[in-house]
C-alpha cells in the first residue's frame, strides 16, 4: 500500500451498507492497493441506528448528516447505498466537493438524472464508478477477456434471467422497493439492471427492445414501519392494504447493434429461485453459459475442438490462481469464494484507479446508458410498441 | 391385444419416418393396446428409397403413390410424415377416405389449412392426432399431473427455450427447411411449435404475443441434391448461394388469457446445444424445471415444505414404474429411456383411441390453436406490433 | 443383411429375457448385420408364461425344453438369461452342440464353473460372449477409446460405485437373488461384476483385493412364490421369515497389476439411488467421470489444455453421430438413448463376430477373470484378508 | 459484544495463518460473540515476513517466539497454524499456561501425544478444540441436525472422497507435506482426516478399518527452500531427488460402531478435482449427498415422501436465513458463502465457548479419537490387516 490514505465515507447502512462495508474492512487484506483505506464515517437518517452500523460494520465515525460528510475536508470518496430516489443529490454534491463517488445502481431514477450526475462527475474531473458489482464475478470477467479473445466469435444470442422469488406470498407487505416513487421500478431497476449490465459489458449496446412488465400482486398490505425499511423477510401484521406500483416481473426481447438478439427476464415471481442468474451466450465459435448459483463455474462449449471432445466444459474458476486477476488473490484452488468477493473486487479496482486517476468501468456514463435501456423497456411495456434506446 | 388389427400406412420415409417406423414396430410389445398394429404400407416417392425403407423400417409393403395409400380400403389408419407443405393435402383426403389420421407436427401450412385439415376430421368422425409427442415424455406427463393436482398453484411464468446448432455453420447448404414456401418457416414452426404446444398443454391458451424472428445467416449455398432431403448434417461442396427465407430463430414474449407471461425462444444458432429444451413453470405454491437433454428427470420446488428441507426436487421419473402410466410399460426404476420412446408413447395412446373411438389429445383442434400462436407471432415479427391470438 | 440367417434361441423369459428380446427385435433395424436374425424360439419352464412371452416378445416359437432348444438343428445361436446357477449347465451343452453363445453376467457361480464353460466353448470353436452390456454404453464405449488414445495417460485410479435401493425395506421378501444357493451372491455378483468387468475393461487386470461384504438385514419375509420369480417390486403378506445369505452390499479397495489403486462399490441399499453407477478414473494427463443416470454423458478433464480453459468437459455423447461406433446409428445429435440400448450394441457386435467367425468381447475368459476378482473378494472378505487374484 | 476483550495470539502465518486471521478479523462483525475479539500477536519464525503478515493480516503485534506469546499474560487464547510437528509442544505449554486453545488438524503426530495435549488441556481446565472446520458448513450442519432428527433413519453407508490433484505433476517438489517427519503422513493425515472427522460427526464411532495408502511418485526433486513452507504451487528448477516418504492417496474401508460401513477416500492424484469432497450417506429412511465444491448445497432423498414427487431435493443452504445458525449472519437468500466463511463459524463458536468456559465440539478429545483412526489406517496398510480402532 502506497500513497496517502483514501478517506471513505458511507452514505446508507442497511443491506448494501452492510456488503459495501465488508468489503472496505477486507479489500486490504487480498488486493493490492494504490491507497490505503480508512473507514472514517458511515452516515444514516436514525442516530441509534448508524452509531450500532458504525460499531458492527467497522467505520470510525457515524453521522446523520450526509451533507456534512460528502463537503467534509477529511473524506476523500463517498460511496453511496442509499435507496434509489437519494443517489443523484447525494452524487452530484459529493462530485460538487471534489469527491470521488462509487454509487450503488441505478445510478439514477431516469435518464435525466443520470445524465446530470454524470455531467457532475466530469465537471469535477473525479473518478466516478457505478456499483454494477456482477461485472467483476470472476467468471464473469473471465466470460469477458474470452469474448475480447475470439473464443466465442461473432455473437447471435445474449439469454438471460434473474429469478428471485421472495415476494410471491400476497401478505407480503408493500415496502420501499414496491413503490414507484421511491424505488423507479420493480424487478425491473433492482434486477433486470444487472442483466442489462452485463449485456451491455459482454455483448454491446442495445439497438431496440419491446417489453412486458407486469405486476401480479396489485395490492398488498401496508407495513408498520416508515416503508424505507428494506423489508426483506419482513411480513406485515396489518391488512390495510395499499397499492403495488411497480413491476413484479420483466421481461423484454431486444437487438442489439452487432446484430445479436436479446432476451432477458427478471422476476420476483420465481419460487425457488433465491437469487439466480442463468446466462446464456451463444457465437459462431462457441457459447458460454453462466449460473449465478454455481458463481464459481463458467460453462464454456468451444466448436474449434476435436468432434469427439466437444462439450460444455466445466470451467472451475477458483482454480486459476496462476491467470486469473480476482481469485488468485483468495484462497487455493478448488476453495470456493461468494457473493460478497464481488464487492471487494470493485472496490479494489475503485481505489486503485482513484490512485492512478484514471477512469474506471463501469463509469456514471455506464449508468447512463444502462437507464436508457430501462427506459425504453418501461416505455415499450407502457406503449406496447418497440422503442429504440 | 383384442380386435381387429388396425392396418397402417405410413406417407413419409426420412427422419420422422424412422422415428415413427420404429413407435410402430415397438408399441404392441410393451403397451396393451385396445388393436393389434398391422404396418401395411409405407409410401415415398422415391421407388428404391421407399423399398429400402420398407426392408429396414420393417413394412410389410411399399408405395409410391399416397393416394393410393390413404384410399385403399385394406388401410385403416394412416400416419403422416411428409414435408410441411403436403400434410393438409393428405390429411384431408385420408379422412375423406374415412382413415384415422396422425400428422407430424405443424399440422399445416397456415391456420386456414388447419382449419380444412380439423372440418374433414370432424366431418369424417375420424380420429385425428397431431404428433406433439414431447406431450408423452413422461416427465412432462408428469408435470401435467401435477399441475393438475395443484401443486405449484397458480401460475406466473412459462419460460421455455428450443436450442439446437445445427446449422451455424455459413456452408451449411440451403436445404429445404430453409425455404419458406416448403417448411413454412425455420426454428419457428420446427421447434418453437413444440414448445407452445407445451405451453398451451401445461399452462394455457396464449393470449397475445410479441415476436422477433432474426436471420442471422441471409445466403446459403444451394445444396446438390433436390432439396427435399432432410439435410440434417448434409454439407454442400458447391457455392452457388441462394437466399434464406424463413428465420433461423424465433423468440417472443405473451401473455396467457389466465394472466401467466410466456417468454419463448427457439434458435438453431446456440452452438452446444444439440436438442436443448429447457422449461420452467413459476406458480404460487411452487416451480417445476425440465431440460430435455436430461429427459428422465423433473425438478419440482414446493414451497408449502418445512424451510429448512426446501429446494428443487430432482424428481426421477423412471422410478414410478408403479404410479406412471408411461414409464411403468419399460424397464426396472432407474433404467432410463429416451428421445424414440415419446413416438411409442404417443401410438399407444393413438391406437387405443382409434380401438375406442374416442378423441385423443393433442387432436387437429390442437394443431389449429398451435398454428394461431404461430402466425400471431409471425405476424408480431413483420409488423413490428404486439398480436392477439 | 447378407449371408444366411442367424437363429437364436433364448433361455430364459424374466427381465433379461424381456430386455434381450427387445434388442434382438430392434438390431436389424438400426445395425447393418452380417447376418439376417430370425427370433426363432423362446424357452422357459412355465408354458403358459413362455407362450405369453412369446408372442409379447415376439419369438416365432416357444418351448419348455433348454435341451431341445439349443441341441436342435434349426438354431445356430443360443442367448441364455436365465438364474446364474443354470448358465454353466445350458452354455456348456449349447457349446457341445456347436451353437454360438451369449449368455449374460456372471457367467457361472465360480471360477471352476466359469472354466468349463471356457473350456467347452473352446473345444467348440464357437463364438462366446458374456452380455456385459455396459461396454456398449456409447460413453463407456468412448472412453475406453479415449483410454487408448492416451488421453488420460498413465492410470493412478479407479473409483466405482454401483447403487441401488430396492431392498432396502426389510419387509421385501426373500427373492432368488437373496438365496445363496440360486445367484451365487447378492449385490456382488450381481452388480459389483459390472463395475469389475468396466475395470477390466478401462483400466487393466486387478493384481490383489480386500473387501467387505456386509448383509445388512439378515432375515427376511419367505414370499408366496417359488422362490424363482425375479421378485422385483413384489411383497410378501406372509411373515414367515427366512435367512438372507447373500451380502447386501459389497466393497472393496484394490491394486491392479499396472499400479493404479481401486475402490468398487456395489449396494442394494442407497435410498434415493436406483440403478446409479458413478465412475471416476484420474491419470497423468487428465481424468474421465461417468454417471448412469446420465448415460448419454462423458466428462473428461484434460490437464493439457491451456490453464484458464480447464474443466471438466461435459461431452453429450450422442452429438457424435459422426464419429461413434453406436450412437450414428440411432436418431440426430441430442436425441438421447436409454438403456435397453446397451443390449442392441452388443447383440451387433455378436451377431458380426458370428457372421465373420472371430472372436468379439467380452468372451467367456472375461467371464473366467471377472470371476475370479469376484471370488478373491468374497474370499477376502470371509478371512479378512488381502486376497491375490 | 460483551464482557472483556479476547486477546489472541496466533502462531503460525502461511495458508492457515492467513485463512484464521481473516476470520478472526470478521467473526465480530457477523456474529453475536460473548466476548469482544482483540487480534493481539501473531508468531512466526522469520522476522520480516511475520511483520508482513502483521501488516497484511490485521494483528497488532508480531513475535518471533511463539514461548513469549503462549506464555504472556497479555494473550487469552492461542490459535495454532503450525506445520504438525509442533502442535503438541505449543498446545501443551499453552494449556499450561491457561490460555484456551485452538488447534488446527490432524491434532498431533499420534495417537500418545493427542492424549498428552489432551491431558494438558483438561488439568488446565481450559477450553480446546481442533479446527476440524468442515463441521462448520453450513449443509453439514444442516445435514446433522437431519441426521439427529430421524430424517435418513439408521444408517447403512458413508462414502467419501476427497479429492485434489496439486502434485500429479511429478516435477511437483518434495515440500514439507510430504515429509513423514515433519507432517506425519501425506493426503492421509492432510485431507482424509477431514473426512475421518466428518464420519465422526456424521455417522458414529469407527470400529475396524482396512486401508491401502499408496505412493504413486517415489522421488521428488527437493526444493530450493527451507522445505517449511508451504510449497503450494511451488515447482522447483532444481533436480536433485529425494525420497517421498508419505502416501500420496489414503483409501479404506471399515465398519462403524453402529453397524454402518464405510468407505473413504484421500487422494492427491485425482486431475480436475481441486478440493472436492463428495460424501453420501444412505439409511434406512433416506440419504444425503454432498458435494464442497457446490458447498451451499446439500441433497436429500426422503423415502417417506410420496412416490410420485420422490427425488434428491436439491437444499439451497443460504435460503435457510430464518431457520440455520450459520447462514441467517451472512447475506439474504440465494447469495451464497464460501470456504472461509467456515473458519469464521469455528471462531464464532470457540469464542462463544470461552465466554461461556463450555466445552465445545470438536474438543482435543476429537483430535485424539481422529488420531486413532488415522492410526488404524495406516498399521493397517502396514501390516495388510484389518486393526481395531
Amino acid at each position: 500500500m502506497a500513497g496517502k490514505k483514501l478517506r471513505v465515507g458511507l452514505i446508507g447502512h442497511r443491506f448494501m451498507g452492510k456488503a459495501h462495508s465488508n468489503a472496505w474492512r477486507q479489500v486490504g487484506h487480498f488486493f493490492p492497493l494504490k491507497r490505503e483505506v480508512e473507514m472514517h464515517t458511515i452516515c444514516g437518517r436514525d442516530p441509534q441506528a448508524v452509531e450500532e452500523a458504525r460499531k458492527s460494520l467497522g467505520w470510525n465515525n457515524a453521522s446523520t448528516n450526509w451533507k456534512t460528510v460528502v463537503n467534509s475536508p477529511e473524506i476523500d470518496a463517498v460511496d453511496i447505498t442509499t435507496p434509489n430516489d437519494s443517489h443523484a443529490e447525494i452524487a452530484i454534491e459529493a462530485a460538487k466537493a471534489g469527491k470521488h463517488v462509487l454509487c450503488e445502481k441505478p445510478l439514477g431514477m431516469d435518464v435525466a438524472e443520470c445524465k446530470e450526475m454524470l455531467n457532475a462527475a466530469k465537471k469535477a474531473r473525479i473518478v466516478h464508478m457505478v456499483c454494477h458489482n456482477y461485472r467483476r464475478i470472476p467468471a464473469i470477467a473471465h466470460a469477458k477477456k474470452m469474448i475480447e479473445e475470439g473464443a466465442i466469435g461473432k455473437i447471435y444470442h445474449y439469454h438471460a434471467r434473474y429469478a428471485q422469488d421472495w415476494i410471491v406470498d400476497p401478505d407480503f407487505p408493500l415496502v420501499w422497493r414496491m413503490k414507484k416513487g421511491v424505488s423507479g421500478s420493480g424487478a425491473h431497476g433492482d434486477i433486470n439492471a444487472h442483466i442489462i449490465d452485463l449485456g451491455r459489458y459482454l455483448v454491446g449496446e442495445f439497438k431496440e427492445v419491446c417489453g412486458l412488465m407486469p405486476t401480479f400482486i396489485k395490492q398488498r398490505p401496508i407495513p408498520d414501519m416508515s416503508g424505507k425499511g428494506d423489508g426483506l423477510g419482513a411480513k406485515s401484521q396489518k391488512k390495510k392494504m395499499g397499492k403495488v406500483t411497480v413491476d413484479d416481473a420483466s421481461l423484454f426481447i431486444g437487438r442489439f447493434k452487432n446484430g445479436a438478439v436479446a432476451n432477458l427476464e427478471a422476476t420476483r415471481f420465481a419460487l425457488g429461485r433465491k437469487n439466480h442468474i442463468s446466462i446464456e451466450i451463444n457465437g459462431s465459435k462457441g457459447s458460454l453459459s453462466f449460473d449465478f448459483e454455481d458463481m464459481n463455474r463458467l460453462k464454456f462449449f468451444d466448436n474449434t475442438a476435436p468432434e469427439d471432445r466437444q462439450g460444455f466444459n466445466d470451467i472451475l474458476i477458483t482454480q486459476q490462481g496462476g491467470v486469473h486477476p480476482f481469485v488468485g488473490q483468495w484462497w487455493p484452488p478448488g476453495h470456493i469464494i461468494g457473493y460478497e468477493h464481488t464487492f471487494v473486487h470493485t472496490l479494489a479496482d475503485f481505489v486503485n484507479a482513484v490512485g492512478k486517476r484514471k477512469s474506471i468501468q463501469p463509469t456514471f456514463e455506464d449508468g447512463v446508458k444502462n437507464q436508457r435501456v430501462l427506459e425504453a423497456v418501461e416505455e415499450s411495456a407502457k406503449s406496447r410498441q418497440w422503442v429504440k434506446v
